[in-house]
């Protein structure tokens, strides 16, 4: 498996893996501007909260001081809060401290992956492990290795893990397109299910975890993340299998008090009346489509981080 | 709106609409062999349980007593009772009755589907009400007008519908295929949503009542019906929404004692891992498959038929 860092600096600016080509073609983006960088946000070329934060810290480095682009890098997604934590953790800093902040937090998030994979894999009793996850938490949702699907990379690699049931996360197919692709990386036994599956595979036995990641984690310990981690929570608890949130402590807001107060971003219609540029439904047919969901701290049996285990 | 049967006998044969092709074409089907019909059920020409039932029963008299297609007929898509039910009920019949009584299943679908939207209809309360559906259950499931979407269409013709949250309902899409194509037809408001968001706007407030249809009824009211289904009760459960199915009697199966004794079909991988012939993950992808899940009865707040309404 080739070694390759979801977002780097490289020269004087930032290079990242187009993550919406996958898993077609791997191209690598070079940006060097802060409105090139807020676009690639936008259209999810780099997504992930832990990568969206390596991103808004090496970006402010690319602004070079211009408080007004800094301010829209820092609204370019609303629910994920590594972004703006990232882009306060360097905006105020000279240009020579600023990069190499932005360097740490790189590095940061490299060690927090091995740590949370490590931590995640005690928590977990058993030997041959089938884990559910949905979304994309690995190491394209980071700078390597992952979240949640770190986790299960350190269960692979430990050789406790049997096979991940993988949801295929509309409407942008994360998990079909970036999560089956680093699995197959890995050597990692995986099969693919619709999103609406996964409750009802929950039910009928056999999954031992639920692990997802995090784009925010309210001071109750509410957890904001992809649309559909709620449906999961609620078929995790009926079926009594532990639904455990993988994510750094960056996720952790403790400005914001409880899910209710998490704005959830809503991306339109496009994203739901399509498939990959197919269209699906009649033209000009109306959406709603949340990104996020909040699943309440009840249904969240721990949130594992680089540094501890917390269990609402 | 032009009046438009979903299956029929029509001089000597089979017609149907093709719903593969919808909705960019309206294509119709003329059938003339037990084995065209088997290949068009199978490939989802025709679905929807009730319709599925006029299938069969059409399907018998073009077997024209020939007993292991007919009993091939009967195996097509084990899930949906409606289907073995209708052939059961033709299948000893001399040819002359034999038509007679498949059209009188024809008939009473067209009949009971009136009622229940009636039924269903009177059931709810409110006035401006915003109901969430997955799958098709209109006119395209039936011969005419629809089991749940038929309680929507009569909410609508009576001034009482604001609005229709349609689940997309991967893998097929018919939500996004043919529930909005319907809803359009028929001017009610509506808009599109990927399933994993059903239990998540749920909670968010503002959805009046849950309605969908069924496959399969078992005797003490756990309910087979389209894959998410399942998750839609959870989230309408802890949303304190009620969540009710709509079908007919034949979809009652008295002979399956509880939920765990259905058959769910699994429809292999392609369908999940490309939406519309495009790919959406990685070529050899592995895939679980269900078809259908089941609501176990405590999760129904009631069962809707063109005779009675059930409280399990």
């Amino acid at each position: 498996m080739r070694h390759v860092r979801t977002i780097d600096w490289v020269d004087g600016a930032i290079e990242m893996i187009d993550q919406t080509r996958l898993p077609d073609e791997l191209v690598t983006l070079r940006i060097t501007t802060v409105d090139e960088l807020i676009a690639a946000i936008r259209r999810l070329a780099v997504r992930g909260a832990p990568a969206l934060g390596v991103a808004g810290a090496l970006g402010v480095v690319l602004a070079r001081g211009d408080q007004e682009a800094i301010a829209r890098l820092r609204a370019a997604r609303p629910t994920a809060v590594n972004l703006a934590w990232a882009v306060d953790r360097v905006a105020g800093l000279p240009p020579a401290k600023a990069l190499r902040a932005a360097l740490r937090i790189r590095d940061d998030d490299i060690a927090a992956c091995v740590a949370m994979g490590e931590r995640g894999a005690d928590l977990l009793e058993g030997d041959r492990l089938r884990i559910m996850t949905v979304c994309n938490t690995g190491g394209l949702a980071c700078v390597e290795r992952g979240t949640a699907l770190g986790v299960v990379q350190t269960l692979h690699e430990r050789g406790r893990l049997a096979e991940v049931l993988a949801l295929e996360t509309r409407p942008l197919l994360q998990g079909a397109r970036l999560t089956t692709w680093e699995l197959a990386r890995m050597g990692a036994p995986h099969r693919l299910v619709v999103d609406s599956a996964g409750p009802y595979l929950l039910a009928r036995g056999g999954v031992d975890a639920v692990l997802i990641g995090a784009d925010r984690i309210a001071a109750n310990g509410d957890v904001a993340n992809k649309v559909g981690s709620y449906a999961l929570a609620l078929g995790a608890e009926r079926a009594g299998v532990p639904f455990i949130v993988v994510a750094p402590e960056s996720t952790v807001d403790a400005g914001t008090p409880t899910g209710e107060h998490i704005e959830i971003e809503d991306r339109g219609a496009e994203e739901v009346v399509s498939v990959r540029g197919v269209a699906t439904a009649p033209e000009g047919t109306r959406a709603a489509n949340p990104a996020f969901d909040v699943t309440p701290h009840d249904l969240v049996t721990a949130i594992v981080t680089e540094s501890r285990v917390i269990r609402p």
